[in-house]
């Protein structure tokens, strides 16, 4: 599309709490080059556990409902503002298909900001490699990367545009493990704070907006969930909003793809059982093949991006 | 102003290296919540030292130079997105104002991520409370900050909105002491992907600011910095670029900053000298009393745009 007419950006942080450090030794040092020294005395309070937001209205939104796009596990909002080959991203073609937006970086990723290591529960991130990441997302078969991109193996045909794998790692942040909990509670007052909303959720956020659907029935009115992972194991409640699984290519070359598959599906057909709100959308069962687990990232994006927008717009989303 | 007409929204990664790690344990966790343990190892490539920005281009720019908004030390792009009390901010008023606007994570803050600890240089961040920000950022006299709101001291007439500061907290992030020369070298790289700019920088990033117009004169065509920090000692070659430089309120109540204000101000002397280019809007002079460090987040932070973006207009910026 050629152009998007806004009534705003605006950026907001959303949930957590306060905490309190002290003990700390306070110590001098210069901060500012050339400015001299400083006492630095880091005791003190501060905000933990919150999570960053930036919405973008329209000028004159089709859809009452806003999407949210929620990251996968070690990435931030980013992966949903442009494509690693420099293509706009999902953010750009659902403001042209006429919803507002809203991106986020869930607790402890990018503009969310993390507690210190002193902090009760903090502990030590992990970090991926582009190693990891190139085996994980199904760039290619289990160790094809290699820093020499001449000597890297991709699957054939994958969609992933493989070549700017290296500047797409750029995008990867450590993360705490075992923080679901923190997540899932920003990620509630986030929806507390805009209110109703379509979820689109990728990977680990996946996962949380099909827990929060549960949870929070009254404001997530439709989930597109995209390889979740971390899916709930019972449905505790009827679930009503509509939900969309989206998988996307080459799940038989990963043993722990499979593994997260299963679990996936198991609850999807749980939620099946309700009615027919369950559905899937398999993209190589449509003919649709290559993809990796970045359906967003990949060469055909906004492709995926119109399919998903065209069965939101077949869910009576009217509020 | 009522809406903005945009071409497009990206974003990107640029500048940094790769890194390899190695050595590093192998261990066996849980990942995603209840999909089973997996295999991490942590050895491998990584992206550091790169710089995130997100790019907002006009459907009709009626300027040819894009603005770069650089954030200060501690903070995010999230400072020009919105004020704390929930406004729009920079970002909005300068699209509105007709110029394509970049807004920057530097390396290590926000959506830029940062480095393992093991990783050479790494080390560990310093993070600023609640109590240090409220006395470097000049919202009261020191010691003003309490964790009860009804206790806390702001100047009188603080332009800051202090009710909203514990909000405006969840902004800050962690940062690496002493990194400058990581820091120059990416926003370099940001200047070299967008080409000829004006630079807007905030403290640190105010600092950088005057650094980059001395080193990358083709590419830095106008500086506006405010309360900048970490200016350069001298002038290693003639400045052709304008720089404006901006003050707020209550330096007398603040040692630390009539120190930072004495070395810039040498600088701006420095400028003078070769010509009429460096310029100073002190805010209390021109009866504009009681901005606190951060003027974009202040009440009148778009009174104060429009100053900036009425300076810029008369620099004779056609490129």
């Amino acid at each position: 599309m050629s152009s998007v007419h806004l009534q705003s950006i605006k950026s907001f942080h959303v949930g957590g709490g306060d905490r309190r450090v002290q003990g700390l030794p306070v110590f001098t040092r210069e901060v500012a080059a050339g400015g001299g020294t400083r006492v630095l005395d880091m005791n003190g309070t501060y905000s933990v556990g919150q999570l960053y937001a930036s919405a973008y209205r329209l000028a004159a939104a089709r859809w009452r409902c806003p999407v949210l796009l929620w990251h996968g596990g070690g990435m931030t909002g980013a992966q949903w503002e442009s494509t690693p080959d420099g293509r706009t991203g999902w953010l750009w073609r659902l403001l042209g298909a006429g919803f507002d937006v809203v991106v986020s970086d869930g607790p402890e990723r990018g503009r969310a900001s993390f507690a210190m290591a002193s902090q009760p529960g903090a502990g030590e991130p992990v970090f991926r490699s582009r190693e990891e990441a190139w085996d994980v997302f199904r760039i290619g078969p289990p160790g094809g990367y290699h820093p020499d991109a001449a000597q890297r193996r991709a699957f054939a045909g994958q969609q992933f545009p493989h070549e700017d794998f290296d500047g797409f790692s750029r995008q990867f942040v450590p993360r705490w493990l075992g923080h679901d909990a923190i997540a899932l509670d920003a990620y509630e007052a986030l929806l507390e704070r805009v209110g109703p909303a379509i979820v689109v959720g990728h990977s680990q956020g996946g996962g949380y907006a099909t827990q929060l659907a549960q949870r929070r029935p009254d404001l997530v009115r439709a989930v597109v969930a995209i390889e979740p992972t971390g899916v709930p194991a019972h449905c505790t409640q009827p679930v009503a909003a509509p939900h969309l699984l989206l998988w996307g290519d080459h799940f038989a070359e990963s043993a722990l793809w499979t593994r997260y598959r299963q679990q996936t599906e198991q609850y999807w057909g749980l939620l099946a059982q309700q009615g027919p709100g369950a559905q899937t959308l398999d993209l190589p069962t449509r003919q649709i093949r290559g993809n990796s687990h970045f359906c967003m990232a990949d060469r055909n994006s906004d492709a995926i991006a119109d399919l998903v927008a065209t069965w939101l717009a077949g869910q009576g989303l009217t509020l």
